[in-house]
């Protein structure tokens, strides 16, 4: 069984996941991942029976677990964290620890063997983020959760395991510590104003207009202020709103076509890089909040984390936000490809 | 200028360097570092006129900037941050941001191409950690500065631009995030419990004896019981003491020595790892703290930082610590080359 074990001093929760325990002999140092061949990827149509069964699909036709499906939920083969069981909390003198407890799920966004989001026509891509929003809301029922969280991997460098497009969930027993601070310091800015601290954000970036990529009516791409790598992006609902799952889905297409486009215009200007995006969510327990809004990050991984980074939590960026913003908005109107 | 902003919402500070901006042509994705040859490594003894000219060295013969030095300290050819100039902090409607005032110099550890602390003897070690209590000493005269953070890249996973043996210093105008929130989080226990957390710590690892990996008569070599990393070290001085920089300089050799052994033992059970070490002191402007307990961290990087860690900021580890504490005393103990 997985262990949840937190830090006395940083704070911070780890999973400790003995089953899957390294012995001196399998340590491999950075390691790439070895990929498997396309034709034997295990995440492609005709090949359902090298997952787990599967807990959710989108399909034409088909029984579950045979092709004809567009989207394919499977739980993680390797889970960090196991469904089944109670917490435990303990303690242990000056330690906390609990039992590794969680849902950690696999989104196979696509039946074809595509690398990207950009690859998919963005009618797929709203279908997957259209799955994200239904698993979360089956998962939030499960009182033992108090938060979930998307990510998706692509490429080596962004810790993809796998090469087929595909994103995954976990929903944990604990706020995780990056959302934590977030919560905290947003709802310090609601005390001390009485305004949402993103909403505020959104407006003075809209009204100074040099670190907005794209606006659409419902939805905003821009480069954060102190953005930690070239070319990080966050995406956000103009309209406050707390939590992903209450996006409505009417919406969801136009957030697909400006996610695909982003990731479009950064592949153009960086050369293909590996990214990772992920979604900050409320937590589950909190039915509304007023103070944080949720959001999309997408990180691009251009640059290295290195012993300062790891060192002090700040970071160094060698391209200001204002002329990645530039690359971004050029790259679309060359191709013509910006959206409507 | 560099200048550092801070993000409002996650609270960290990054640092803006538009002089090293990248254009979109030159950006590489995750680009190997491309390491000159030994032959013409601008560290090694002879090609002082590659470095700027030296801050401070520890040398037998010679006029500064020639050869005849054992270790030389440099300005970093690429600083991250300017010595000179005011902080000139300023706000923009909800964003907060300063000039990139700071402190980045390069302590070349060795006259000799070699790679790691390993292949150093324990005395060249010594005289490192006697020149890290030096410049840390001599930075926090200046006013401009809170915060002064060493740290050590080896290998190319752990972002290392140069091969040949060396640490950075950064001096910077504000408390990095991490350690603030150590600071934080030990004072809270401080105020709660009158006594150091980290000191309460070392006592109950001492007692428990499963993760202590060597204790020598002032310091203490452990896998901490949340580690993000299989084969995180914590080094700790057993006696409270708030900043590295008052070790007293007659105990340095003996820490010296516990490092030296530490990475050798890491180095022989992980097959020679890439890794990054940080030192954790207290902000300069206190002068004496009850609650904070300078330490080391050392992170060998074996596994890969994907969206799930950057999303919540826990970590996966497959490596239980009393396993890896396990395996390290073992290493020590085949080779004869434990410690007395």
């Amino acid at each position: 069984m997985p262990e949840l074990r937190r830090d006395p001093i940083a704070g911070r929760w780890v999973i400790i996941s003995p089953e899957r325990a390294m012995r001196p002999g399998q340590l491999k140092p950075t390691a790439r991942y070895a990929q498997p061949a396309p034709e034997n990827c295990p995440f492609c149509e005709g090949r359902e029976a090298k997952t787990p069964p599967e807990i959710w699909a989108s399909r034409s036709s088909g029984a579950p677990n045979s092709p004809g499906w567009s989207i394919r939920v499977v739980p993680n083969k390797y889970p960090a964290l196991r469904i089944e069981g109670d917490l435990g909390k303990r303690g242990d003198g000056i330690y906390d620890a609990m039992a590794g407890i969680g849902a950690h799920e696999v989104i196979v966004e696509t039946p074809q063997h595509l690398l990207s989001t950009s690859e998919q026509p963005p009618t797929q891509v709203a279908d997957t983020l259209t799955t994200y929003k239904a698993r979360m809301t089956d998962l939030a029922r499960d009182k033992r959760f108090v938060y979930c969280l998307i990510f998706k991997n692509v490429g080596d460098a962004a810790g993809a395991s796998l090469e087929h497009s595909h994103s995954q969930l976990i929903a944990t027993p604990i706020v995780p510590v990056r959302v934590q601070s977030k919560l905290d310091r947003s709802l310090q800015y609601f005390d001390f104003r009485g305004r949402c601290l993103f909403c505020d954000m959104i407006q003075q970036e809209l009204a100074a207009d040099v670190r907005v990529v794209t606006a659409t009516d419902h939805f905003i791409s821009m480069q954060p202020f102190a953005p930690r790598f070239p070319f990080e992006t966050w995406i956000f609902p103009r309209q406050h709103i707390s939590h992903f799952e209450s996006t409505e889905s009417a919406q969801l297409p136009e957030l697909a076509a400006l996610l695909h486009d982003t990731i479009t215009r950064i592949e153009r200007v960086a050369l293909g890089p590996a990214y990772n995006y992920l979604i900050h969510t409320a937590p589950n327990n909190l039915t509304h909040s007023d103070h944080f809004h949720w959001h999309l990050e997408l990180l691009p991984r251009l640059t290295r984390v290195a012993g300062f980074e790891w060192g002090t939590g700040f970071y160094i960026n060698p391209l200001p936000p204002e002329d990645a913003t530039r690359y971004l908005r050029e790259a679309g109107s060359q191709a013509g490809r910006g959206l409507p």
